[in-house]
């Protein structure tokens, strides 16, 4: 195929994975982070924080891929 | 295959694949936060508001793919 | 395949994925609502509000598909 | 493939993906609503109402799905 | 492939499916209910209502796979 | 394929996958009306009858797979 | 492929997709009835009667595959 | 292919299907019986008489996919 | 391919199909007598009577893959 | 293919799958210092530094997997 | 393909599944055998002798794998 | 394919699967290690000590494979 | 392909192979004797020589995998 | 294809295979020993012992698929 189709297959491919690895992983954070709150409520501070670190780490992962899509779709040096 | 077939198919894999991970995701937080309020229902302040944030964030993840397969068929460099 | 075939297997498609993934999503947050009204029938009402909340974000990821099957078959810019 | 054959192809699959999400989904919600009241049957009142609300969210996607199969069949705009 | 061909294909994958999927499903509720009776015997009888409701929707979506089979078979636009 | 070939083709996937499907979903129902009936033996009258119904549903669907199967093979419109 | 050898496939395939659902889904049937009599070995007689009527259906679909298999190798309409 | 040469693959792909799913699921059935032993070890009668029955049952399977392997390599109508 | 090739193929592929799920299937039955000996140390006799009647109907379908492994290679009727 | 075509589908397949390892991997160490911040608050220092060493390591697999895509994009000796 | 190049195949191929699956049901084996030994050491004599048993008929396994291999290379009758 | 275009797909495919493999496994350590400092935060000095050992050991295979694919890159003995 | 080729293939496939079933295999056993020694370090003895006989036999079968890799690249009796 | 382009192939899949298998069972060791630890402390030193012995013997597969691969490169026979 032709760079330029692959690039539009890479826009959408990226970004699709972008979404089920991450997603999947920050549900996981937050229902166990629910789960932490229901058991300690006083500790609310504390799980927010490393929540809100840990989910930021995770969705800089869904972000390094769209900034793949949208570079493969406007900046492609091939296409 | 031609860019304009591709962004076709790019459209409805994004929003598919984009359909299928944060679905799941937030499935698993609102189960999570469905349980931990049943346990404490004096912290269902706090849950709601860290399930929000969390559903927040995984929501952009679905919404990337929507503006992808939006931009693939109606702004598409190449088509 | 010429975009009009590829917009009939795109409408088919998201649609189905669009039900997969949802439907598994929701099925759990329902689940887990039901064994946590079981177990405090006193917090029914924060339960179903927070349930409800959740349910239309993930069906908000079945209605992105819908539209896109729907845009596909009725507003295609290629087809 | 031409686009007859796509209706027809599409008629199918989004009937049985149809079938597969939303009845996994609605069976994990069913069984869920046993073990409930089986723990609480004097609490069975909200929770059929909170069970049939959830059906009928996760069922209003097998009729997407059913609905687009029939638009494929009968009122396909490129067959 | 002709719609012929593509008519019987789609008879059997949609019953199949229209199988696999509804079958589980039921399955997991019926179980759920066999448990339930077994710990709360004198709620059987609003466990076999609810149960009878939620077997009786997971069952219409088994029916829409046969219904599309049989129009597949006899009474197809296309072929 | 022609039509023929299909229709053999479509007796045997039917019947396979009408048998994975309802043979999972009844050995679970099973499953659990045994420990059901192991936890409550007095309650087995009820149990029994519910197995049965479910049973029953759940067998439907692998004769809705059988009737398609043989259907393709004595009575097809198409071949 | 002409029906004679798809006859040889089906009925391959056939046995061996009606040995694995029907020997999972039997093989959890049995095992739930030895913990069922591990735990109430004076309620042996209604388990294994519930086990055996359970057997007995999820039988009937192995030999429905094994029905369709000798079908097409010794009456195959097409063949 | 040639009728002789599918009949070698039906052969060999039945019996490795055949060896699949009856060896999980009476692996499944014999643990459960160490375990029914091991709690009930008085109630080794009844749980070995219903043991051997379910093997006996799941074994049959096998054994279609033995015959039919059989009848493919030596007694094929076809080949 | 011709039957001497298939001849090959089924050879390995039934030795290995038959050395994966017998080897699951008797892991499985051989871990469970481990945890019951450690149970019921003075059970051990009929455990380990009813165990090696399990491994051998297990081991039976790995012997009938070799069977037809070997017969392939060196009684093949086709070849 | 050439080089440059296969340099775009790196980047994107790099970038996916490094996004759902990791993105894995560090939900659910998340989750786990969640409930484990639930469990013992004060311990929260150690845990949080634990669970940032551990971030950074996985962290460093899916920045070995943008600098490939990036190194692909605009660095390829080959392309 | 030629028989030799397929007995090549067919060498590999019987030991790699040769190692998976007898691999992880011993694995599963010995696991339960530690846990066993853990909870009642003064039975380790007859827990060893169970497990070696065991293993010997699941290493019995990958060395039918590994002879069809060799003999697939070295006395192969049609190569 | 010629061995330049293979060494590109080389170098995305080690890193890719170097990405998932060790994240997985690093992310379920330090999941336990998370566990284990809440269960005993005294022992924070030998737990941290084994993690990071572990780690290390994990680590490297995801370093071969980067390796694997700067070589691949930069220093290909066939391209 | 030629000889020579799927040599190359199976030694890489073989060790492949054999590096994912035994390592999965030797993983639980492993984590199992961790397990094992933590509940009773008094019978860290016999828990480590089962261990390794277990590790041994396991390990075999990525020895054969190794041998018959090694054997393809450097004696096979076909290239 | 030649053989210098497979032993590219066998090089990249050999080091990704040999990263995944071990690093799962590693990761699954390091966190069973953790968990040991956790619970033990006073027995962290035949904990460590025997978890680098096990470490060790699976390290030992990623080592022969690196081995297999710089073979593969730098000494390959047939190339």
């Amino acid at each position: 195929m032709d760079p330029k189709s692959l690039s539009i297959i890479g826009a959408f491919v990226a970004v699709s994975m972008g979404a089920i690895g991450p997603a999947l992983g920050e549900g996981r954070a937050v229902a166990a982070a629910m789960e932490a709150i229901a058991r300690q409520p006083e500790a609310a501070g504390p799980i927010s924080r490393t929540l809100f670190v840990g989910l930021a780490m995770i969705e800089t992962m869904a972000i390094y891929c769209l900034v793949i899509a949208l570079l493969l779709l406007f900046a492609n040096p091939y296409a």
